[in-house]
């Protein structure tokens, strides 16, 4: 019989499951809203159930539970005070799972599950040292060594989002300043194209406040010209492209990978942050790396990260 | 028969070498000049003369030979365009050692061999998480995740000291501006008291300039509550503080040992960058990271940390 994983992807608003084969198939999958857990000790139960059903009809023998969550640990299998999910504290989410399904299962935060996702189905393949970046609300990390993904001591390695790069720069909720996830992201680029915008047309920046825009709007406007916006692009790829010039001096990856909204403005992004990049790396180091695309697709990147979690646990 | 191991630690000035058993002890040591050296070619084979020598004395099984060098490439067993030794190009250290001596032999470069001492010998026994930073000249860094060396794809990992932590700031001889080791070093602090000074007593400075001080007279002036001097600490202080918060956001260590010159000055820099440090650190890692001195002696640590090169490899 044909094996294959659950992965579940814990989120603000949904949870997604899906059941993915070893090749990075998502034979089937389906979601659920968050807020119908308040007890995330009834989510496990529903979705055993899911999958006994669909693994029968499918033919499938399930091997393993990877789920990725906002906030997960993987050395504790926890989710740790989560800042935008129902429960409270600490919830041993692994051990739910784990007992429900009796089978192996791991759990780790959604970056970090992404990281490996692009690992096992992804444009990382046969890549042992990397670092995956995700770009959206805000800026996450998964830093691969050797072909493992670092944890470090408590599996909270990989917070690059949180690196200062402005010192008393713009307030970031983690309670202090100039975290790089202020300026990389889709919020980050949103606030740096109001910030060119008021200071070279004050009149549009007025009469803009009532209905703002977002990233993709700015991306639009880009893709249009629109010199503010292209801009804001180039002032975010600055920053990024030097943020991931120190990154290098730490673990010295082969490839770097951006995933997620913003890197979907492809070359906008793209080219401005390899440039900046090549600039500010060490000698050593330049024209050594590749800037590139995440191969997952959005939609499917938090499943199959979370499935790989499994996959990596197998292979040991 | 008590096996041992051939430490070996290449300098600009001179090479000194000696005989560890895996407790760490040096059995016996002796050095040579650099400059004796002009063809590398010829060092194995003095040194097998030596060691053959010293193990029959000693009654020591002798089971590898383990190297430190500026720019030494674990992966490649190569020196690589050292600025400061007089071997030109790449030199393939480590093959010529393994076939002098028949046995194993293992190479990189000279911060990470004591970053791996430290583990073997040092303060940093049973730790697996650990940033281990030399502070002298430069600043040299090692990084330990999960109980092994960082390499990367290249062996290039961990040049921590090359952060650029200063836009346009000061010039780095490795072409660019702003680097971490410019700030955080024995010159960085040297330069900081020097601007302090041209700042706070022009005529005193005028006049210094004729006899420059040395970081280590800095440190004395420092312990004899010299405003300037305490001043220079505090501010070199604040920059490694923040740096070292900055590198917590990878890897996660659960300790950061300093080494060097400048950690020598004790309270003068380990408490004002603990200050600093805990003021930068994401909440998350507040109160759980110990900033500790080496366990490594100043004048061992080179040979130490060579050594433990091969007592790594026998791990395996």
């Amino acid at each position: 019989m044909k094996q294959a994983v659950l992965g579940v992807d814990i989120g603000g608003t949904g949870i997604k499951f899906g059941i993915v084969d070893r090749d990075g198939n998502i034979l089937i999958t389906d979601k659920v809203k968050t807020k119908g857990y308040p007890d995330p000790e009834k989510l496990p139960g529903d979705l055993f159930k899911w999958s006994a059903t669909e693994c029968e009809k499918l033919s499938i023998e399930l091997v393993g539970v990877g789920i990725g969550s906002p906030n997960g640990n993987y050395f504790t299998g926890t989710v740790d005070y989560p800042p935008n999910l129902p429960w409270k504290g600490i919830t041993p989410l692994e051990e739910y799972f784990k007992k429900q399904f009796n089978l192996p299962a791991a759990l780790t935060n959604d970056a970090k599950a992404a990281a490996l996702g692009e690992m096992f189905f992804g444009a990382a393949k046969g890549c042992l040292n990397y670092l995956f970046i995700t770009l959206g609300t805000g800026l996450g990390a998964g830093i691969i060594v050797n072909g493992n993904l670092v944890y470090g001591h408590d599996s909270m390695a990989g917070e690059v989002g949180h690196v200062i790069v402005v010192r008393n720069g713009r307030q970031c909720p983690c309670g202090r300043q100039g975290c790089l996830e202020q300026y990389v992201s889709a919020p980050g680029i949103v606030k740096k194209y109001y910030g060119i915008l008021r200071r070279k047309n004050l009149e549009k920046f007025r009469t803009s406040l009532g209905s703002m825009i977002d990233s993709a709007t700015i991306c639009e406007l880009a893709l249009e010209k629109d010199e503010i916006a292209l801009e804001a692009y180039k002032k975010t790829s600055d920053i990024l492209g030097l943020a991931l010039a120190n990154s290098v001096c730490y673990t010295r990856p082969e490839k770097i990978f951006l995933f997620g909204g913003l890197a979907q403005s492809g070359d906008l992004i793209f080219e401005p942050t390899k440039e900046s990049f090549e600039k500010y790396l060490m000698p050593i180091y330049k024209n050594k790396i590749s800037i590139l695309p995440s191969g997952l697709k959005e939609s499917e990147a938090a499943i199959l990260g979370s499935a790989s979690l499994i996959w990596k646990e197998l292979e040991k």
